[in-house]
């Protein structure tokens, strides 16, 4: 279950991630290059490109990060998940092309590099092969940190994508998946850096934290492929997907493309069990409740219609065998309301903490976890 | 003409540049990933994908590397026209979307940051513009090092591109571009590296090397879309455009690919002037002579009727103003004839020495350095 490094011939004290600053002056970057308008990042995830050939469009995507998972296998999955997630935010459920982008760290030793790239590769085809699609190409560099990404390419009818701009008063947010990715990943770490751990250990077990990152990695290797599909089925008007600037980060891009004049509330947060008791142990080091901790390869945000939004919800666990590469759940987390096109947390939002998929508490029923209508929802 | 860093602010002794022995190392592990299947390196430079719609195809190719010109609007330039290459040598002259693909330094400071990365930006996005497509996307991280690259896709007919499969006894083998652009480069940085100049101070003056080196830079930054363009034109049977591998890599991956069995000779080296002294100079250090120096957006390759190949080059320099960003020339090089599917270049060629285009030699005839008919050209 745990990846042990030594069981694929590497040094006990091997580590594929880059370090955490890395990671948020990656971010940092992100949202500078989006100012500097090199990536979309801010708005529509893909591009969507009119072709000259009978109303076909061709819709792209490119990702690429550092590894933040030690498990290679697992961080391939992760990374082409993450790509194909901008497609499966526009409904598309299908991808033409899959490209590899891949960076080789001059640090390792050959014999390491021989180990690891084979099993990073082998999850992201493993995955791109889950969402009916292969790796036909790509580029590699060697480069002194590692990076892996990909770009995904479909050329689409018009009814095969839906723009991310038809939200209307009244309609209900609906997540699918569970938030604290970045926790888990980053309390994992802890477990070797006492001084870090001590701040944390009052509020979760080692154990809690295992299991914790465990049910994070596995979610971000899950394809959003499942909610793409569904998104058809029940008539939604808007999604994105949750990554790099956080869920309110994301509502907010979402909300200032939307044609209406409205506003997202969002009153419920699904949280991977115990992770929002760490961001408050640590002094809201990740800002989790206040909705702008990263995600990686993070659930779609979907905007539905009301009385769509429960059988979304069932029919995406009914689909969720809770195993790796599958559909989760989803939580109805808020609504849409007349407004000025921002998006808002609002205070004491409700808390859903999400059991890892390991333990029992997994086969609950998550479409019942909704909120029961109240004032702020009606 | 040349980059004067303190001319944007920047530090006199800016460098833009990765070190040589990453370039060398990124040459390596481009041949590794080649193995590992990563990469189409070898073969084909494109993916081609059949789409579910009439009959069209997904014509995809993806490249990035660091940066090895110090002026960072050419590096730009350059970036993007080694990526469009790719389609170019598959006779595709259209482009329906361009992604760019950026790591920006941590090593620079932000002042810096903010002064090289928009010039780069600028080269990349003014390159697309010239090859009629626009960057509508991409990502971008922060890294040790500078990352320039892109993803090309169009969508194609089949009567679009032209399969490099076709290369039939008889016809002719044509170069667009001077060999020589990292023999240029690097000494160019030899200038400042005393114990290297002095090896090679004998063969060349400074300014010879400067002028080298800005014919390399506008060569390298020169589209292949006009060569695509004739291939149509003038019925080439198959291309590739000439990178990482040098010529007679390129020209062996060519060969290995054709329905055919032929063999490619290739009797004349059209090399930037001086570039195979300095080659000779230093021990062979880059093999030019011998073709396995590594080019950066290099010439296309391309096999011609022979009856054709003449028109070819012609129609190649009437339509080259010797300017930036237009088509430079080209040399009929060797002949096609049966074979084992393999390239070699004969004992001996003839080195073409190619003056720089700011010199008064530019307007020579190139077409009219064909060889003579000879009995290994008959």
């Amino acid at each position: 279950m745990h990846f042990k490094p030594e069981e694929h011939g590497l040094e006990r004290g091997f580590r594929l991630t880059v370090p955490q600053e890395a990671l948020l002056k990656l971010l940092w970057c992100l949202s500078v290059s989006v100012d500097g308008g090199v990536i979309p990042g801010v708005g529509i995830d893909c591009c969507v490109i009119p072709l000259r050939h009978g109303g076909l469009s061709l819709v792209q995507t490119t990702d690429f990060f550092y590894p933040l998972v030690e498990d290679p296998y697992m961080m391939g999955r992760i990374a082409c998940a993450n790509v194909l997630s901008d497609l499966y935010a526009m409904g598309i459920t299908e991808c033409d092309n899959m490209l590899m982008l891949l960076s080789v760290s001059q640090k390792m030793n050959d014999k390491d590099r021989e180990r690891v790239m084979p099993l990073m590769i082998r999850g992201f085809r493993d995955a791109a092969e889950e969402g009916g699609t292969s790796v036909t190409g790509g580029q590699t560099v060697i480069n002194p940190w590692i990076i892996i990404g990909g770009v995904a390419s479909v050329v689409c009818q018009p009814n095969e994508f839906i723009m991310p701009h038809g939200a209307v008063p009244g309609d209900v947010l609906v997540l699918t998946k569970p938030l604290g990715t970045q926790v888990a990943v980053n309390a994992h770490q802890w477990l070797d850096q006492p001084e870090r751990w001590n701040k944390i250990k009052l509020v979760i077990t080692k154990e809690e934290v295992k299991e914790a990152y465990q049910e994070a990695m596995f979610s971000m290797a899950t394809l959003n492929r499942t909610a793409a599909g569904l998104m058809h089925k029940f008539q939604a008007h808007a999604a994105t997907d949750v990554t790099g600037f956080g869920l309110l980060g994301h509502a907010n891009n979402l909300a200032a493309q939307q044609r209406n004049e409205v506003a997202f509330v969002i009153h419920n947060l699904p949280i991977i069990a115990k992770m929002a008791a760490i961001s408050k142990a640590c002094g809201n080091l990740f800002n989790l409740v206040q909705g702008t901790s990263a995600e990686t390869s993070g659930g779609l945000l979907v905007c539905l219609p009301r009385e769509q939004a429960a059988k979304f919800c069932s029919e995406m666990k009914s689909q969720s065998s809770g195993g790796q590469g599958v559909a989760g759940g989803a939580w109805i987390i808020g609504i849409v309301e007349k407004g000025d096109r921002r998006a808002r947390i609002i205070d004491k939002p409700r808390i859903i903490e999400v059991p890892p998929r390991g333990s029992q508490a997994t086969n609950q029923d998550n479409s019942s976890i909704s909120p029961t209508p109240s004032p702020n929802l009606s």
